[in-house]
């Protein structure tokens, strides 16, 4: 890999990876209140069409991030919906 | 444009779009009790090497889109850290 590929790939795991804490946090307070709805449902519907666009164009890494990312958005929206 | 560009460009607005209702009520309610700090710093590392990657490949719509998030996820942080 060159020096671009590792800078996208460090990209790519950093803002996959930063759903985590937050998913954690809901997870472990059950508190919602502060999270916007209408970001994670945006977010969401714009993963989707990452992980679409990165299928159309044969891209793994942009298929296996936006997976990642998609299981972790629908999270949030998922626990929102039931906490409040 | 075709109709794979079309889609990434969608995925690309809205994923840019989706932190502004966050920042909004944010700047609303001034509460973020329930927002993860630990996702928003890794998130706004990954977009500033997101916008790196970008200027490497000289790619504008990736220079674009990371940019205007690059505000808003700090706008975040910057919020978070003075809200608690």
């Amino acid at each position: 890999m060159t020096f671009t590929d590792n800078i996208g790939s460090a990209a790519a795991t950093l803002t996959t990876m930063a759903f985590i804490p937050q998913v954690w946090k809901i997870w472990r307070t059950k508190h919602t209140a502060d999270i916007s709805m209408g970001m994670y449902v945006l977010f969401t519907i714009g993963v989707a069409l990452w992980l679409t666009y990165g299928i159309l164009i044969g891209s793994w890494p942009i298929i296996m991030a936006n997976s990642f990312t998609l299981v972790l958005a629908s999270a949030v929206v998922a626990m929102k919906s039931k906490f409040g």
